[in-house]
C-alpha cells in the first residue's frame, strides 16, 4: 500500500453525488489508503457499472464503495458483478429523505450482500472507515491507525466534556 | 397477434415468486395476448437479466413485466437494458411487507422509468392489464376486449350491489 | 405523428402543479411527441376529469399523464374512465412529503392499473419517457430516438467520470 | 325518522368489504337510524359511484359512509359529487396494512373534505356513531340515545374495573 | 343563524396554532356561519378542555373543530366529553411532520369518533367545509352556498385550464 | 413498603389489554412492590381517568403505568391530571401495529411528559422495572433488588452462551 | 437539595447536541434542581459512557437524562450500566428526522427500560420535568413547585384564550 | 485457515435469536470458515459484550457478526469496542417488524460503522457471505469458492427458468 495503486473504488451514481461522497475520499486519504472515484449509474450506464465491478479485483481494488439515492441500485449492481465486499451509502436527496435509498440498498436478497452504512455524509465517512477496517485485517499499519483514530475520537469527546464543564 | 409469438415477457426475480405472478399470465391469456414467463435475478444472475432485456425487442417482445421483492432491482435492471416499457410489480414477502420492494421499484432516477403497479397479486393482475392497454394502442381487437372488461367489472359491481340489496 | 395533433395528454390536479409537470412536456417536445396540458381536479372538477378521460381516445390521445399530490386520486379517476394507459406522477407537496401521493397513486385495486413513476420532477420526466416508450412500439423513429437518448445518458455518465478523473 | 326511508348510505368499494362494514350497519340499527348499504367502486364502476353520490341528497340521505382499502378513493369520489358529509373508513387489507387506505382517504385537498375515522372495524363502528352525532343535531331523540350510549360506555368501563378488582 | 351566536367552536391546542387554524375561521365567515375560537390544551389545561366540550351543546354550538400537533389528543378529549360531532385537524409542526398528529387524531377507539381531515392548512380549511356540510343538513341556505362553492371550484379549475391552454 | 398499600397504579385503557399488562404486575410482585390494576378509558370514561389521576398521589400512589393502544391517549390524560411520574406502554393491537400507539404516547407537548417504554409485552415488563427504579431512589432494599436483577440478567446471558458453546 | 451537589446528570451524545439539550438544564434550574451536563458518546467513547453510568449513583445522582440522535444508543448504554432511572431524548438531526433516534431509544428489550420522551427540544424540556417528578416523590418542595408549574401552564392557556377572544 | 481457530464470531443479542442466526453459521461452514457463536446482550450483559469485542482481535477473530432485534444496539456496542469490521443483522421480532432494529443498526454516527445487511434470515445468510468476501481478500481459496458460489447461484436461476419453460 506504499505506492498509489488504488485499493478502494468509490463509485457515484451521479456526478451530483460528488460533494457528499468526498467525505469518503477524505477519510481514505487521512488513513493513507489509495483510492479512486468514478461515476457509473446502475440505470443510465449499466454496462459501465457492470464492467467496473467485473474488472475491479483484477485491477487490484479490494473494496468498492457505492453512493446513490432514490431507488439506489448501484451498490447491488456492483455486488452482482464482483465478489469483493461492496459498501453501500444510501443518499437522502429525494422527497422521501433517503428511506427509499436505504431500503433499496440494504434489503438485498440472500446470496448477494451489500454492507450498508448510514444515510448521507455520516454514511460516506463510515463507508471509508469500514473499508479501512477491512483492509487493516492484512495491514498492521492500518490497524494501528484505526486504534489511534478510535483513541482520538474518545479524546475528542473528553475535550468536549471538559469544555462543557468549564 | 394471431400466432403465439410472445409479445409480453414476464420475468420473476426468483422461482418462488411464481405463484403470485401467475395472476399476470392468467390475465394475458384471458385477453389472448401471447406471453412467456422466465426467471432472471438482478443480483444472482445479472448477465441473464441484462441479456434478456437487451434481446427482448429483437425477439418481438413489446412489454416486460418484472416481479421481485425486497430491494427489488429487477425491473430497474431490465429498464436499464431496453427501451421497451417495463412494468414493475413489487412483491411483499419481506418483514417490511413490501415497502422496500415498492420504493426500490418506483423511485427510479430521471431517464429510466419503471411503470410501477400495486404490491403483490393485485399488482400482478394490473401489470398484465397495463400491458394489454399498451398493446391495444395498435390492436383494435384488444381495445375492444378492454372495453368489454371494463363493462364487465362495472356489471360485476352492479351484481354485488343487487345481492346486497336483496 | 408528423402533424401536431396531441397524442399525450398531461393532466394537472391543480394549476399550482404546473411547474414540476413542465418537465414532462419538455421531454415530450424533445422527442417530438405532440402533447397537450390541462387542469382537471379529481375532487374539485370531477365531471371535467371524467369527461376528459372518456373523450381522450376519441380525440386521438394515446397516453395520459396525471400529476397530483396529497390523496392523489387524479390518475385513478382518469384510469377509471378510459382504457388508455394512464401514467401517474405522485407530487410531494404535503407535510408527508409525497408518501400520501405515492400510495394513493400506486395502490390501485385489481382491474384498473395506474403506471406509477417516481415522486416529483424525476417522476414527471420519467412519465414522459415512459409515454414515448409506449408510443415507440408503433413508431420506429421514436424507438430510434429512445436508443439515442439511452446512448446519450451513458455518454453523459462517461463524461462525468472523465471530469472526476481529471 | 319514524319511517324507514334511509338517511345514511353505506357504500362498499367491493363486496368483499361487507363483513367489516357490517359494524357500521349494526350501530345505525342500534340507534334506530334507517340506512342502506350498497357497492360502488370508484375505479371499477365510477359512473355508479358518481350517480349514487349525486342522487343521495335528493333521495333523502343525509350522511354517506364509504369503506374502501388500498388506494381508497371511494370516499373522495363520493365527496366530489355531493355536498353531504362523507365519512371515510380506510380498510386494512393490503400488505401495507391500511397505511395506503388511510392516507388516500384523509389527505383530501382543500375544498373537498372527507371525515376520516380509524382503520378497519373500529372505524366502521365509529363512522356510524359519527353519522348519528350529525343526525342528532336536528333529532333530540338521537341526542338522548347518544348520551345514553356515552353513559353506557362509561358504565362498562366501571364494570371492567370492578371485575379486575374482585 | 341570522344572529351571531356561534354554532361552531374552533379550539386550538396552543396559541401558536392560531395562524394555520385561521383558515377554518375564514371559511366559516365566508359561508356566514358564526363561530368562536379559543385555546384549550388537552394536556396543559385539561379541565378547561373538558369543560368547554361539556358546555358546548348547551351554549348552542353544533360542531367542534380541534387543531393540535404532536401527540394530538385535543380532538379526542373533546369527543370524550360531548356527543357533538368533533372534527380533528392534525398539525404538522413536529420533526415527524405530522404523522404523529395524524395517527393520534384518527385512530380513535370504538365508541368515540373524531372526524379527521388532512394535515395542516388544507385540513383547517376542510374542517370548516365539513362543519358547513353538517350544518347545511338543517339549513337550506347553507346547502345552497355549498352548491355554489362546489360550482365555483369547478369553474376555477376550468379557468386554470383555459389559462394553461392560451 | 412493608404493608400492602399500593404504590404503583396500573391503568388499562380497556379490559382487553389485561393479558399483556399482567407482565407489569408480575414484575412488581417479583420486586415486592404493592400495586393495583384498574381500567379507565381516556375516551369512554374520561371522568374516571381524570379522577383516578387526581386522587392518585393522595392515596399514596407514587408511579402510574398506563397501557393503551391505537390513538393511545390514556397515559397523556393521566399525566395531565397528576404530577406523579406516568409511564406509558403503547400496545400494538391495531392494523398499524402499534406505530399509532407509540407516537400518541411519546410525542407529548412541552410541559407534560410521559415516560414511554417499548411496545407491547416488552414495554409492560419494562414499565414495571422503571417504576421500581424510581421507587428505589428512596428505598435501599429495592435498589439492592435491582442490582440483583441486573446481575441475574447478566448471569442468564452467560448461561445461554455456555449452552450454545457446549 | 439545598446544596449544589448535582442530582440529575444530563449526558450528550455529542457536543453538537448541546443547544437543544440546554432546554433540559433550564427547566432543572427553574425548579432549583442541581444538575451537571457532560458529553459521552456510546460509540466514540464507550468506556466513558459506561464509567459515567456506573459511577452515577455513587456520586449522588438520582436520574440520568441522555440526548442523542441517529442510532441513538446512549440512553440504552447508560441504562445497561446503572439501575438509576434513565430518561432518553431522541434527537432529530438525521435525514430520517428522528424516527431512527426514537425507535433506537424507546424499543429497549425486556429488563432494561429507558423512559423515552418526545423528539427534540420538546423532549429535552419534558425529560427535565419527568426528572423533577421523580425527585419530587421524596421532596415535598419539588412536588409543590410541580403543582405550581401545572397551574401556571393552565393559566397561560387561559391567557392565550383571553387574548384570542379580545 | 486450515485449522479450526475461529475467525468469525457470531454474537446473538439473545438465546432466542439462535434459530434465525444459524443461517450465518451454515454459510460459514459451507465455505469452510471456522466460526464461533455466542450470546452477549448489549443491555443485559454489557460488560460481556464489551469484553468480547475488545478481546476479539487478540483471539484471532477477523470479523464479527451481530444479530439483534428491537433497539438493536449490539452491533454498535461491539463496533465501539473493536476496530474489526462488524456486520449487523437486524432481526424482525417486534411489532414494528424490524424497522426499529434496522434503523438502530444502520444509522451509526460518523466514526463507528456497522456493515448492515438485510432483515432476518436473508440478512443472516448475507452477513456470512460478506464475512467470507472480507476474508477472501487475503485467502485465494475463499475467493475461488466465492466465484464458484456466484456461478452456482446463476446456474440455479437458469435451472429455475428451464423448469418454468418446460
Amino acid at each position: 500500500m506504499a505506492d498509489s495503486t488504488p485499493v478502494v473504488g468509490i463509485v457515484l451514481g451521479s456526478g451530483s453525488d460528488r460533494e457528499v461522497m468526498e467525505a469518503a475520499r477524505s477519510v481514505l486519504e487521512e488513513f493513507g489508503v489509495p483510492c479512486e472515484m468514478t461515476v457509473a449509474s446502475a440505470h443510465r450506464s449499466p454496462e459501465r457499472a457492470a464492467a467496473y465491478a467485473r474488472g475491479a479485483a483484477g485491477r487490484g481494488l479490494k473494496v468498492l464503495i457505492a453512493g446513490a439515492g432514490m431507488a439506489a441500485h448501484l451498490a447491488g449492481v456492483l455486488a452482482a458483478h464482483t465478489t469483493l465486499p461492496v459498501v453501500g451509502v444510501p443518499l437522502a436527496g429525494s422527497p422521501l429523505q433517503g428511506l427509499d435509498a436505504l431500503l433499496s440498498t440494504v434489503q438485498m436478497p440472500p446470496g448477494v450482500p451489500v454492507a450498508t452504512v448510514a444515510l448521507g455524509a455520516a454514511g460516506a465517512r463510515n463507508a471509508a472507515i469500514l473499508a479501512v477496517q477491512i483492509l487493516a485485517l492484512s495491514d498492521p499499519r492500518l490497524a494501528e491507525r484505526l486504534e489511534a483514530h478510535k483513541a482520538a475520537m474518545a479524546a475528542a469527546v473528553e475535550r468536549q466534556a471538559e469544555e462543557l464543564a468549564s
